[in-house]
């Protein structure tokens, strides 16, 4: 990769698509619209960015986005390739951000651009912590050695007292669950104050393995000031947690990086707020490129969705993102996140899932699937292992309810 | 207020809009898919979101998104009003931007979601520090007491060294600006560390100060991890300079919120990245719910882009932005954020930017207007503020160009 850092873009333009990603170039490097006296030839050579590669998708499509220049042709489709040289903006993440994903959205040369996908430095890998548990230090603190994790989160969202959230985990780790999060809308309301939550789920997770030796891990939601994570984090490590989480996009690259640097816990990384770059098609951020910021910043598990989810994202997609996290990012340091399925998964799932994605090194998190079985959240639990046991073995759930009545009644409240 | 959060939306839906709203009301508090055990009557009553206002607004339309739920009879745009109990939230900025903006873009109840506003009980007033400086604090720091401040950005962005950069702010003080800004493409990298460049800047601000009397605000970009931030702050302060700058969106929210707490020195807010968030109509955020979240973390200055602009953003887009950073967040706090106006402007603007804005309380930066004025910076300077002087008149800068050879001579090059 050298000493270049790499950006792949769709574009869509009303002009040529040379022309046009040369003002990207110009834009984001030396250039300015009206030439200044100071940018000399020399200059250009050493700081400006440089188009690498352009191919031609699509002509004569209507504009994407409003804005743009007019189009009387209609417009091109385009993947670019952009490169920068590394001197210029160091091995900076938010300074990455402020040049890959600065602003160029907004260029009326564009009725349509989106960020597809970033190459690094080596110098990248060693100015930033990475993920410093990822799958193995998981599996670990969980005391899961194969399998995906079955998770949880703690509904309702809100609403709950720290002492109804210790019931609920009470419940969940007698139903034999391996992880549990926070929802992202609980952090430290005060209704739910963090130190009081974390104390009495601790307490419940702490008699638990002592009992069973089996610790659930919790991923207990830290967002907030950078200062305050850190003290929340402290606490967690000291009352014998295992994991701490922060929605991203609300916590930001300073909070996230700052976090990272100093966590000795796995983060759990909520990508909330998430649709809002990347719902329309030709706009904001693809998931490879976006979630490279927060692996090297330090996530261990990166939220991916779920086949067959709520939400409006296709399961090509959803594989796309699980599989980006799983690719190493550097020889010398990976960055692999654990990736986080969740949103509708049930018993239904697991088999495409791994059918598609080819490894169970996952979060498989389930809400009314386990709290909703009908012989109670053990079986609901249960079920779920069921699945993913044959799913391993290549079994769909249907096969693999014979002999298993977890999962066949699982699959008949699914079914319905 | 109360005590109860509120937030606007525009929302294009395929289902009813009012059980649309319920679904998103829903979705970002107590609710989840299925029925769980703990979600009594008395804790929705307490933690639940409520629809507030419904109005729908137009009927049939085609989906502006992919992904939504089928629409055969054509979609609905409406706005919607939810609001939130604070107890639920409390007064914090990442756990309200995971509520109001989180995930809530992908729900496939929606082909379109857009946050338009947000209006915060006064709980928020006390627990953020808001701008510290603001437009009176800028005025005095700048020595500019009327009129706008008159800017400009280091141009080249990127490959000038320290002492290169230095020669033009020479060359730019002695022109007489006010103000001038970092590229968002250059904080610290190896070609131009921010040590050196703020150094040698300031070694040139200094000198001039003290032989005329007039100290030029210099927004130096520190954008970068947060106890980063802080130190550069620090050195910026020491060596006497007046402003630093930093990419909200690159930097995040925990990052500004410690900017905002620590800095003694006016935050110059850059928004690159911001078309991502906004350019898609039904998508993401409106600007005057985005920027409360940066006035509230202790943005002084906020970019709202410029007439007449290089960019997509039409005219009215960026006078409403301007108006929503000038209006009072809170009465005993109101974050009123200096607006900047940059993107190509010239001497053809100020004349309508005045008219339609009502103050020049404004930093209005100019890049080729200035450097490339036919008799030299001061001329581009003195073009400027003559525009200005004439705007501030109710005089266009054709009527005020007799007599007023700077400004004439702008505008025969500003017309070629």
């Amino acid at each position: 990769m050298g000493s270049r850092i790499e950006a792949d873009y769709l574009i869509e333009t009303p002009a040529d698509p040379a022309r046009a990603a040369e003002a990207m170039a110009g834009e984001q490097s030396s250039g300015t619209f009206t030439a200044v006296p100071g940018e000399t030839p020399e200059l250009k050579a050493r700081a400006a960015a440089r188009v690498e590669a352009l191919e031609v998708l699509e002509t004569g499509v209507p504009p994407s986005l409003p804005g743009a220049m007019p189009s009387p042709q209609g417009c091109t489709r385009a993947r670019v390739t952009l490169s920068w040289p590394l001197e210029t903006i160091g091995p900076d993440l938010t300074t990455l951000a402020a040049t890959v994903a600065g602003n160029l959205f907004e260029l009326k040369q564009f009725s349509g651009l989106r960020l597809l996908d970033i190459r690094l430095p080596e110098a990248f890998a060693r100015a930033y912590p990475g993920p410093r548990h990822g799958i193995a230090g998981t599996r670990r603190l969980a005391g899961v050695a194969e399998g995906p994790l079955i998770g949880t989160i703690v509904k309702p969202s809100v609403g709950f007292t720290p002492e109804q959230t210790a019931e609920l985990v009470q419940t969940l780790a007698e139903a034999g669950i391996d992880f549990i999060k926070d929802d992202e809308l609980q952090a430290d309301g005060p209704a739910c104050p963090f130190d009081a939550r974390v104390r009495a789920v601790m307490a419940v997770i702490n008699a638990h393995a002592d009992r069973t030796g089996k610790r659930v891990m919790y991923a207990f939601n830290l967002s907030g000031e950078l200062d305050d994570m850190r003290r929340r984090h402290d606490l967690v490590l000291d009352l014998g947690g295992t994991c701490v989480m922060a929605s991203v996009n609300a916590v930001g690259l300073a909070g996230m990086i700052g976090l990272g640097r100093h966590s000795l816990l796995p983060i759990h990384a909520h990508r909330n707020g998430w649709g809002a770059l990347t719902r329309a098609p030709l706009l904001g951020w693809s998931y490879p490129a976006w979630s490279k910021l927060w692996r090297l910043a330090g996530a261990d598990h990166m939220h991916v969705n779920g086949l067959g989810n709520k939400f409006s994202e296709d399961d090509d997609s959803v594989i796309a993102s699980a599989k980006s996290v799983l690719a190493p990012m550097f020889a010398a340091k990976p960055c692999v996140s654990m990736p986080v399925f969740s949103s509708g998964q049930t018993v239904r799932q697991p088999y495409e899932t791994f059918r598609r994605l080819g490894t169970a090194d996952l979060i498989y998190a389930a809400g009314g699937g386990i709290m909703a079985h009908p012989d109670g959240p053990a079986a609901g639990v249960q079920s779920l292992r069921q699945a993913w046991d044959g799913a391993l073995q290549g079994r769909t759930a249907e096969d693999h309810a014979r002999g298993n009545p977890a999962l066949a009644r699982a699959l008949e409240r699914a079914g319905a």
